[in-house]
């Protein structure tokens, strides 16, 4: 047992089901503790760098959270033709804001976020994902249960709702924001032209989780876009919904996306394009079968990963 | 530990690279042995149901097999207006097979493995994924290094070849499989209109190795098309590289893609379809940058995965 | 990842406890399948050579079987001064009749084992294991179960007896033959310097359920015995318990220990010697204390591992 | 995923060997670093308690130090019939000398450790470890190699010396203490009626390091006495070598032994007794065999892990 060996037994392994695991060799320990909601370790792994792990899943890693972050992002900010007022619900590591803050329309970004030492500790660890974004004079950061804090806005008060959260666990903090009544309470709060977006779980390890996300968007918004991203440290292709009050992202015209990237100044991005906005939306057969048996979920008949 | 460990210990560990495993519980080991090439089992797992693991490395599982064998198999030959004579190399389980011959344009299917015994095992064991194809009158199987047998092909005899191997290790029997000399004998085999295809490793663990695979057809090729698709049992999305003669598969309408379906007579397909078609060529730009980065590669100085 | 990780992807996963496990890299699947009462592997592992495996424990691997069947069935045997008819409940490898019978004085064998197809998968494929044991004259193989056997024989027929089966886990086909009444059967069944031994599982994983055994034979036998012995794979020490009716092992002097070896011929051990004898009875005080906290067990109220 | 799941991410894996591995979940990281010479966890483990890991090898768990600490430090010191000055080679967490300090014949207690931070982090975090053994007005602690610091004693200074440090590990730092010059160096810095303890790797996975360290001692002083122990955190029997210049440890009658653990005011041992004291010596035919084979190391020759 070499040198390989000896730098090689922390270790995080990540249960994908009960039957299948993920095991990632740790370099180093950055951060790890307990915060009243969940377990926070920051590592850096090898194979993909610097980790946020929440309850022992990776959320984000350094060589591939640009990925997660512009997917979820990028297709609803540049959907809307003006996104001035943004909320993000969750973000706790601060790259949702940094891409949304992109976007020269923005005029005010409100993050809220149930755990204040989460933010705190990516704040202090995770330079690279935020960039700094805390300190835009265009943020307000809430720590607050999401819901509750969506409850309070004006109706009509938001452009683009990002949903930025842990998986919808048994008894989790999140699942409660994918049911039929959150998504209501948000259209209610979006302005008449408003979309938001919400991070959607597994494709493979719970197809059918994501497809009751779907069918549950698609049953509060007129436009529902399902769409689907390779998230490397995920092991998995992971999906996003997409609900709309109007403008359908799958109508926007390749030209159209470039026009508004060089408009709103961004650029130099590592996995959104105008060719890649398109390819997201395009759903195989052997997921539209899985919204087909799908079924909105409430509150009181909630989806939990696995599903 | 109750009944769930009862049935849990027996493991197949893949390393995706030196630091990164995954752990698939197995329910039942319906085959386990060795060629004279490579280590066989034949696998139920608890997550992708029936799997051939080749040297440690899930080559298809029951769970996703017709993702990956129609990602490979479709674009091409849809890409061909007349794909009549046609060569897989490798394949030994038959599935690649199995979709080439839904394409009622083939006259002749020729099937090359090295390994006779890999290939009768499958036959035994997997006939869900031949589905009896060994038996179909247009079909030939060749026990031979792939290789050696395109050497003796007549020039211009094929008009699709698809490439079927195990990943190119180092030492491994596959890695000859994947360099300019062997792309350009290919070329020379092939008809007019011919094109080919092979699949290219993954898009992360191995990016610069599909990186390379796609720099050299095209640097044999005048079309070369890399692309890619998420495979949940690699844990990874895969890579593919399309090259061809003349055709663009870039260039196929959806409507065309969607005729030449109907007129084979293909239907029920769970991955390809006419929108997945162009989904898979967009190439995000984190892949557009590896791409920029790799050089073609030779006999005498071959990419090994991963790289 | 060089050869060594190309031959070593098939693992047996032993949880020791839900937090601890163990990772054996197997090189060949000799054997793998299931019987009317649990999972049969017969694996050959890279550090412990060949491993009968039921239910995803190892019961013996070639590499230290020695150790785990002197220790089983020699202290039992040689505390006896004349042990004629002997009795084993389980032992399907017939490596504890291979022990049993080294004994000159033995005119009968009988072993009972539930599963008739785990002694006949040993009998192909573990030869080493059972030397032809299972065909020696003085030998009766008997497919039932133990303690249904035992309740049918006569009273005061049997000198010594050996209990060589699985731990006792809830809902496992081996805890009935770990309780008080099963010992009271027993001791009838025993002539009156009868003696009988049991494997009593780990002194660490399951200290207190190997406690509660020695305390259950001490609540029936006039003399009863713990002992504990490293075996390499089981990861443990593992602990046995000697219950008679006259002699009691840790009086018997060495020297008598030597001159009964030598009468009965016995050579060539690996692991048993007449220091051995003594030193395996010396209980440290932490176990000590944990035989202060335990009680008997009851077919009613029953203990189960781990505990 | 319920509960269980949630809090079982980080993981200790440890190899044993290149094939075999155990893994220990964590419950919590309390301390992870890099000194100047090796890299420093201090974790809790669900099975083990608080663990000190080196190199990624546990040393110290609170579950079962004192078996290891009782066992490497009491035979030596109660073989010697006054042991006043004692020397401790490693020994980091503290545990060694809290032993040490027990006798109270120990008149001065020099521990040497090479990594000044390892002692002041388990200073830190592991009171219950060190009892505050440090601040006893008897002890000194010396920031050294602890082979240079053996050579500036004056001859004939120390009664008892105890090797505390990491495993002989090829390009590790404490393989040189295994080896014939030191134990020749050890031998004349010792009273005429002195005697040293080293610990001595795995009987099982490192049978023959343990072999050669024994012949190695047995090469150097007239009196040479492996001893085995089982310590679970180890999952392995653990192996000691004494060797003394005068009085034999296995010559001690249960009776000294114990009227000098009273004389010296010593009570409440978890693994060490008088009958243990004599059970630890006897030696298996397995390793007796092991032992014929070995062959003292030296400088230029030495004994590496695993082997």
């Amino acid at each position: 047992m070499a040198e390989g060996s000896k730098v090689n037994w922390r270790v995080i392994m990540e249960w994908q089901t009960p039957n299948s695991a993920v095991l990632h060799k740790v370099k180093r320990v950055i951060y790890s503790g307990k915060t009243k909601y969940q377990e926070v370790d920051i590592v850096e792994t090898y194979d993909f760098g610097l980790c946020l792990v929440l309850d022992g899943k990776i959320q984000s890693s350094s060589a591939d959270e640009k990925i997660y972050h512009e997917a979820l992002v990028h297709p609803a900010m540049l959907t809307h033709p003006k996104p001035s007022r943004v909320l993000i619900v969750g973000g706790g590591e601060g790259a949702t804001l940094r891409e949304v803050l992109k976007h020269r329309t923005v005029e005010s970004a409100v993050m809220v976020d149930l755990d204040e030492e989460v933010v705190q500790v990516c704040k202090k660890h995770l330079p690279e994902f935020h960039m700094d974004s805390f300190e835009d004079p265009r943020v307000k950061i809430i720590i607050e249960d999401g819901r509750k804090y969506v409850e309070r806005l004006p109706d009509g008060s938001i452009d683009v709702t990002i949903i930025d959260v842990t998986d919808p666990l048994e008894g989790g903090p999140s699942y409660l924001l994918y049911t039929m009544e959150f998504y209501r309470l948000l259209a209610r709060k979006l302005s008449d032209d408003g979309l938001f977006v919400t991070q959607a779980t597994s494709t493979y390890y719970s197809r059918n989780c994501f497809a009751a996300i779907y069918k549950t968007v698609a049953s509060v918004f007129p436009v529902a876009r399902p769409y689907h991203v390779f998230v490397p440290s995920y092991m998995s292709e992971w999906g996003f919904v997409l609900g709309s009050k109007a403008a359908d992202p799958m109508s926007l015209a390749p030209e159209e996306v470039r026009h508004r990237l060089e408009e709103r100044g961004i650029g130099g991005l590592d996995f959104y394009s105008p060719e890649i906005h398109h390819r997201i939306f395009a759903i195989p057969p052997y997921l539209a079968r899985a919204f087909e048996l799908a079924r909105p979920v409430t509150d009181s008949n909630p989806v939990f990963m696995p599903a």
